[in-house]
C-alpha cells in the first residue's frame, strides 16, 4: 500500500488556509481585482439567459425543487435555495465564454466560484467583504488544485467541472465559517464528485453547462454537508486513491502550497477579451497584430497557421465545420475568420457572422500547428504565435507575448464595464426570437454601478439594485 | 487524434438496447429476479434510517428544495421530488451493506437503480411493469459499464459511484419513455458526471452514502436533461475523452455489448448475506465452512489466513483497527471474528460486537494474502479460501465456489422476506438513541407482502401499504 509521510498534509494545509483566511489579510490589490472578477462574472451570467442548455438546467432545477429560497437566480430574477441558485448560475455564466481564466491552472474560476458565494451571502445576508474573502479562497485554492493536477489531467478531464468542485467547496466553506477540519471534510466530498470530461466537444454537446453548474452545486452541497458533520477523505488531493491518483499521470504536489498567502493567484486570472474558448485567444491577437502592422484587409489573407500548444490541438483539434455558435467558438478557423473581419471576436459577431459566406472561406484556409516556444511556454504563459500568407505571395508573422486581458495585459474598469454592458444586454444566444435581454440598458449601468460598490456592501442583497438599496 | 471507426457505435447500441427494452421481452425468470431484488433494496433503504451520514443528507436535501413533490422518502416516509428522493434513498440503501452486487463489475446496481425507478414511477403514475423493465434497463447497461471499465478502474474508483451514474440513467431514461438518440445523450450527461474515489476508505468517511446519493441523482437527472433536449456526448463510454479514456487502463470494449438481449446480467446479481463488503463474504463463507466441517469453537481458532484476489486487498487493506461499523464491515478480521462467534455477520451483530474484546482479539489473529487461483478467477468468480491453525496445532482449509447470495447460491423468497424483516425492523445504525424502527413488525410485514407483488400493481403508488391500497 502507498504510504504517506504523516507529517505531509498538503490537502490539510490548502483547507486550514481557506478556512483562515480574512479579508484583512487579503492584499488590497487583491480585494479590488477581485472585485473586477466578480463583475465581470456577473455579466457573463446575465448573458447566459435564454441560452437553450440553460435554461434546460433552470427548468429542471426549478421542477426539482428549485422555487423559492433566499437566492436569486440572475438570468430569470427568480429566486431559490441557494443549492439550485449555484447551479442555475453556474450553468449560465459560463455559456458565452466571457468568463475569466486561470493560464495555469487552464481554471475558469468565476463561473464556479461566484454563483456560489453569492448564493451564500444571500442566505446568510453576508457582507460583501466576506463574499470577497470567500471568493479568493475559492480562487487560491481551485487554482492551485489546478495547477497540482497537470497536463495530463486537462487532456481528458475539463478542469472547471472536476477542479471547480474543489474550488466551489473552498468558496462555500469559507462563507459557512468552517473552521480548517470541517474544511478538509469538504474537500473530501468535493474531490469525490469531481467529475467533467471533454467527450461533449466532439459532439457540440451541452455538457460544459453541466460541468459548471454541478461543480457549483456538488461544491456548494459539500462545504453544507461539512458544516453538518459529514466526514470527506482527509486526503482527497495526494491520497493512494485520491483524485490525482485517479485522474492524472503528472501531479506536482508543490503546486498545491506554492507560496501560499504570499502569492495570489487570484491575480494572475485572465479577463476574456474574444468570446471564443481561451485557446485561440493568443492566435487571434497575434493575427490582430499583423493586421495592424501590415494594414491588411481580409482580402489580402491567404493562407494562416497559428501556432499553438499541444492543449489547444488537444481541445480544439475535433471541429472542423462548426454546426452551432458554441461550436464555433472552439474552432480556430472561426475566430481568426470573424478576428480578421470584424476586427473583436465577441458575443454579437458570433451571433451574426459564425457561418457567415467569408468567415467559412477564412476558416477553411486556416491550419493550427504544433509549436515547440508556444508548448514550453504553456500553461504558465500563453503566447501567441501566426504565419500569414498573403494573397501576393507575402509571409507575414505576428506575435504576442500576453493576449489582452492576461495578467500583464489586464482590462481597465472602463473596460470591464463596456464589456459588462455589452454582455448584460446580449439577447440571448437563442436569439432575439427567444426574447429579451436579461435587462435594459438603464438597469444594466445600475447593476454594474451596485456591483463595482459590492465590497463596502454591509449585506450584500440583490445584484438587481432597483429591487433593494441597501 | 484519436480516430473512430464510425460503424462501430457501442454506446449508442447500449442505449438503443435501454431504450427499447420491454416489459414482454425480458424472460419471466429475469423479471421473477428483478422483483426479488426490489424486495431486498427496499429492506437496505429502510435500514438506512437513521444513519448519520444518511441522516445529513437528508437534511441538506430538504433545506435544499426536497420537502414536497410526488416520490416518497423511504427513511421518514416524507415526499419530496422524484430528484432528491432519489437522492436521499439513495443515500439510505448502501449504507447498511447489505444490497446486492454483481461480481463481474463489482458494481452495487440496488442502490443506483431502484431509488430512480421508484421515484419516477411514483411521479409519474407508472405500473409495476414498467418499473421492472426500467430496472432492468439499469441493471443490464450498468453492469456490462462496469464490466467494460475493468479492474484497473475499480482500483481507484468506486464503481458504484462512477459506473452507478449511467445505470442510473437507463433507468430513468427508460422511466421517462427517451428514444435511442435521447438515451444517448442521457449516457453523455451521467457518464460526464461519473465520479467516486475510493480515498475516503482510509479515514472511515462518509463518501460511500454521498456516491450512491448522487449516482442516483445525477442519473435521473441526467435522463431528464435528455427529454427536455439536453445534449450529451455521443461516445462517452469509448471515446477518446470518454470515461474509459479518463479513468481506466484495461476496458474491454467488448463486454459492453455483451450478448445484449441474451445474456441477462441481472440474473448474475449476488444477493449479501452477510452485511458487510462483499470482498469480505467469501472468505467469511469459506471460514463457515471449516468451522462447521470440523466442529471448531472460537477459542480453538489459532491465526486465520484469507486468501484474496487483489481487489480485496486494495479495498480493505486500509483499515487495522476498525474505529466505527462501517469500517468495521471493511475489515477481514472483524468479519470473521463475528462470524466465528455469532455464525452470521448481520446489521445487529455488528451493532451488538464490532469492537468487543474477543472480537478484537480474534480481529489480530487474521491476515489476508494474495491467492493466486482465487484472483484469477475474480472478478467472474468470487472464490473463498482460508486457511485456519487451530490452538492444537493442526492447520486446515475451507473453500466456497460461491458465497450465499451468489447466483448459484442465491437467495430463496423465504430468506429475502426474512432478511427483509430483519432489515426493516432494524433500529438504525446510530444505535436506539437514534428513534424507532423505519416501521413495525406488522407494517414491516404488510409492506413486505405489497413489495413481492410489484409486478403486477398496475400504478406503483405507495410502498407503505397502509397508505394506500391499489
Amino acid at each position: 500500500m502507498h504510504m504517506h509521510d504523516a507529517s505531509s498534509h498538503p490537502t490539510r494545509d490548502l483547507a486550514a488556509f481557506a478556512a483562515g483566511l480574512r479579508f484583512e489579510a487579503i492584499p488590497a490589490e487583491v480585494a479590488e481585482r477581485a472585485v473586477n472578477l466578480y463583475v465581470d462574472w456577473l455579466g457573463s451570467a446575465l448573458a447566459g439567459k435564454g441560452a437553450r442548455p440553460v435554461e434546460i438546467i433552470a427548468r429542471f432545477a426549478r421542477a426539482a425543487g428549485g422555487r423559492e429560497g433566499p437566492a436569486e437566480v440572475v438570468i430569470d430574477r427568480g429566486r431559490a435555495s441557494s443549492y439550485f441558485a449555484a447551479m442555475m448560475n453556474g450553468a449560465a455564466s459560463h455559456f458565452v465564454e466571457q468568463d475569466d481564466v486561470h493560464n495555469g491552472s487552464v481554471l475558469h474560476p468565476a463561473t464556479v466560484v461566484f454563483p456560489v458565494v453569492l448564493a451564500l451571502a444571500q442566505e446568510l445576508g453576508a457582507s460583501g467583504a466576506d463574499l470577497i474573502t470567500a471568493a479568493v479562497a475559492g480562487y487560491e485554492v481551485g487554482i492551485r488544485v489546478g495547477e497540482y493536477m497537470g497536463r495530463s489531467h486537462y487532456k481528458v478531464f475539463h478542469t472547471t467541472g472536476t477542479v471547480g468542485t474543489l474550488a466551489a467547496a473552498a468558496a462555500a466553506g469559507r462563507m459557512l465559517g468552517l473552521d480548517a477540519e470541517r474544511m478538509v471534510h469538504a474537500f473530501g466530498s468535493a474531490g469525490t464528485q469531481a467529475s467533467g470530461l471533454w467527450e461533449f466537444l466532439r459532439d457540440a454537446a451541452d455538457s460544459k453547462q453541466l460541468h459548471t453548474a454541478m461543480a457549483a452545486a456538488n461544491g456548494l452541497m459539500a462545504a453544507r454537508l461539512a458544516a453538518d458533520g459529514f466526514r470527506g477523505a482527509a486526503r482527497i488531493l495526494e491520497g493512494a486513491q485520491g483524485m490525482a491518483a485517479g485522474m492524472s499521470s503528472d501531479a506536482d504536489p508543490a503546486r498545491l502550497l506554492d507560496r501560499l498567502g504570499q502569492r495570489w493567484a487570484t491575480m494572475e486570472t485572465s479577463f476574456k477579451y474574444h468570446a471564443a474558448c481561451r485557446h485561440t485567444h493568443p492566435a487571434a491577437d497575434a493575427l490582430l497584430a499583423v493586421i495592424a502592422e501590415h494594414g491588411l484587409r481580409p482580402a489580402d489573407i491567404g493562407r494562416v497557421t497559428a501556432r499553438v500548444h499541444q492543449g489547444a490541438l488537444d481541445v480544439l483539434g475535433n471541429v472542423v465545420i462548426p454546426r452551432t455558435v458554441h461550436q464555433a467558438k472552439f474552432n480556430m478557423g472561426t475566430v481568426l475568420g470573424i478576428v480578421a473581419h470584424r476586427g473583436y471576436a465577441g458575443v454579437t459577431e458570433f451571433e451574426e457572422d459564425y457561418d457567415a459566406t467569408e468567415i467559412a472561406a477564412f476558416r477553411d484556409r486556416v491550419r493550427m500547428e504544433l509549436d515547440a516556444e508556444v508548448d514550453r511556454a504553456y500553461p504558465a504563459r500563453w503566447i501567441g504565435k501566426v504565419t500569414v500568407e498573403t494573397a501576393d505571395g507575402r509571409e507575414l508573422h505576428g506575435r504576442v507575448d500576453e493576449p489582452k486581458g492576461d495578467p500583464g495585459n489586464t482590462l481597465s474598469r472602463e473596460e470591464i464595464s463596456a464589456k459588462f454592458i455589452r454582455l448584460a444586454m446580449f439577447p440571448g444566444a437563442a436569439g432575439a426570437a427567444a426574447g429579451s435581454p436579461a435587462v435594459g440598458v438603464d438597469e444594466a449601468r445600475a447593476i454594474l454601478e451596485r456591483a463595482w460598490r459590492i465590497a463596502e456592501q454591509p449585506v450584500v442583497g440583490s445584484v438587481f439594485a432597483a429591487m433593494q438599496t441597501a
